[in-house]
């Protein structure tokens, strides 16, 4: 194959289908298993040459994409592959270093600690503060609480009822006991209905995946503060907001957190998957996780990123957050984060004016959580249908026992217009 | 940016990296801080031109790296990523996709069940075995190891002595116990010593990390099946070697696994990372980690790939594994597979013929075990100078308490002459 012809494709294959991204169904129009079997059931026994699996990839696996990177994907937590992140993961997949070891890969090893030093700066976190990347957001809370587990030998995890479940997950693996802690009017943790008893660790989420609330972390570290328990804040969705200062309310208290997530692959601009996790006590950490066998002794006295989580090989993932932070620069960023939180706020306000339609939890972010007045099935039948139209792609959740859409915005492709065809979309489906 | 410009100059940059890596210093020639000290310490304000970025990691970083695409990487398992898979990596970072439900990413889903099927056919596992990707053999260990305690509540792992060090960082983490076994020796482990008592797993290696041992996989399958043990199998590195039959004498027995890995981006050309997990009890994978909140609850009854391993998050990953199996065909990979094995050969005799060398462990695949007849002292020194030279790059293990190198052949760029450029700069060295 020559590369540089077959990546010529690739990459015009690449550009067009950013182009049209938008006007692709959001959500892929197929049955389960339709895709599958217009596959062949076996492997070539010969080499094809690469324009086949750019064709087959055009025409049999396209129809079969939920398209993320549609202007009008505003499911669960929308977010956007950049351009500069899409680039510099093709550079990352050619050096295909692996960055067990400092030795093995020395600037993946230190744009690592680099880039995650500039994104502490950029969202106004503690200076101190070790960060490394993982895969995604559940293994960065699995790091967490195996640490937590490690430093005070508690038992138990301790989160509001809207935790994301990656913390149950975790909590499973680990061994460990979920213990939920109710929330408030605004959906928040009750501080004071707090039960710190054999706790390893409390998890406080700021942007939880239902609605976006907020808990109070200040309250939630004096009261881990005076436990000695771990405090982890999963921030993988709102932590992004705080590159703007007028975000930083929803920070209060996480200065003091013994480690916090945040997901550069949700609203960072950077492709999946970018998960920052930074601690306080990276030497709990290291406690965790370091174990070194002779095959992996070297002569160098530093840090090895591996012994910081769950995975041996790493990838050169810092590569692409790092063309991000530069082509994008905190000015781009700020702006960026602004645009998806005024779009959410004129998307919430066409609600509000509609009689028979309601917005059901406070909004703080990019993420509006509304109903039509009726039944749930009724609003059921609603997603599920503008769903299948292809126009716009939304996802639900439970609030106060009802049936709630959610709209999330995310993706810097997303423009006023594109909000206002969805919001179109609802009202004529309903 | 120019998406398309931008995207030019990137690809000229691969394809230029990809034709000048072999004569780059294959370990990096820096000391640790050395690459951070000549990047700024905050990032850009503004937004820069990608350009900037290309400029920086071709001017800054590439001193930095450790070139594992080099012809004459031979340190750890040797890898390479190929041409198709890099292109792949390109569009799955376009696409961007989230495949934690079968709606969120339907081709994704399902052409990841399709490719593990196809790599099934070509290595000559069982059928009905399923299989999906992980981001590395530590995950999938630990996803295996969850599900067995999760099947019979046993509380220890059993290995043999030369088993991966993810081994036990996956049972830390599940809080299971570890219990090693010795090895005859060919450094394997003893059936006749296997001691089940309160085990959870047995886990079996084909192609230890130091030696690429090979374990009696159907006697610990029986010592297990008497048991109601798990039992997993470990083929990261030499799995891929099934591809062709005259390596299938090592995988007696591994029909009766319960689960079993082996990492495409090992020995099967795939880029970082792609690690193949099959199971022959899906069920157990998902009792171990199915959790459906509201928020991912559909109306489609088919199964969530993130529903059989720890991260929610999954990223196109069998894109990439597809374009290569397409690209070489079975003939191709078995062609690739074969080379590597004879340039082992090769080394091998080389090393056998040459008084004041020794070849330390019978050769089973593409690893040549061997040290200079001396102290480890001087092994270690032979080493440090090799790969302080860029000529090659190098690893080490400890064999029967002796210091012992290890050269692995795995690129498929590596040819006759990068082996013989080894050889000769060992050979001088010492």
């Amino acid at each position: 194959m020559s590369f540089r012809e077959d990546g010529a494709a690739a990459l015009e294959w690449a550009a067009r289908y950013l182009e049209r991204v938008g006007e692709l169904p959001v959500l892929a129009q197929v049955e389960p298993g339709e895709i599958r079997e217009r596959l062949p059931a076996s492997p070539p026994e010969q080499g094809e040459p690469f324009v086949n699996v750019l064709r087959d990839l055009d025409e049999i696996l396209l129809p079969g994409m939920t398209h993320w990177q549609s202007p009008r994907f505003f499911a669960y937590f929308a977010n956007s592959a950049s351009e500069p992140g899409i680039l510099a993961e093709l550079l990352a997949a050619t050096l295909n270093s692996v960055a067990f070891l400092w030795r093995t890969a020395p600037a993946s090893t230190e744009l690592e600690l680099l880039t995650l030093d500039w994104a502490a700066q950029l969202l106004g976190l503690p200076e101190a503060w070790h960060g490394h990347i993982e895969d995604t957001a559940s293994t960065s809370t699995i790091a967490a609480l195996a640490a937590a587990r490690e430093a005070n030998g508690g038992s138990v995890v301790v989160c509001s009822e809207h935790a994301h479940s990656s913390v149950d997950k975790a909590a499973r693996l680990l061994g460990l006991e979920v213990r939920k802690i109710p929330c408030d009017d605004d959906f928040a943790l009750r501080p004071e209905a707090l039960d710190l008893t054999d706790a390893a660790a409390v998890v406080a989420t700021v942007g939880t995946t239902s609605i976006a609330s907020v808990d109070p972390v200040a309250a939630v570290a004096d009261a881990c503060a005076r436990s000695g328990v771990w405090l982890h804040v999963d921030a993988a969705y709102a932590g992004s907001a705080w590159v703007c200062p007028e975000f930083r309310w929803s920070q209060s208290g996480v200065e003091r957190a013994d480690s916090l997530v945040v997901n550069a692959h949700k609203w960072l601009f950077t492709p999946m998957d970018c998960s920052l996790l930074w601690t306080s006590r990276p030497e709990d950490l290291r406690r965790a996780f370091s174990l070194v066998p002779e095959y992996l002794r070297t002569s160098e006295a530093v840090d090895s990123l591996s012994d910081y989580g769950p995975a041996l090989g790493r990838r050169f993932r810092s590569l692409k957050l790092w063309a991000v932070l530069r082509c994008y620069g905190r000015e781009g960023l700020q702006a960026r984060i602004r645009e998806a939180v005024r779009l959410a706020e004129l998307f919430e306000s066409w609600v509000e004016a509609e009689p028979g339609w309601e917005v059901c939890a406070p909004r703080h972010f990019s993420l509006v959580c509304f109903r039509r007045e009726g039944s749930d099935e009724e609003n059921e039948g609603i997603l599920e249908r503008v769903n299948r139209s292809g126009e716009l792609f939304i996802s639900h959740t439970r609030v106060a026992d009802r049936y709630v859409l959610r709209l999330a915005i995310g993706s810097d492709r997303t423009a006023e217009v594109d909000i206002a065809r969805a919001w179109e979309a609802l009202r004529s489906t309903a």
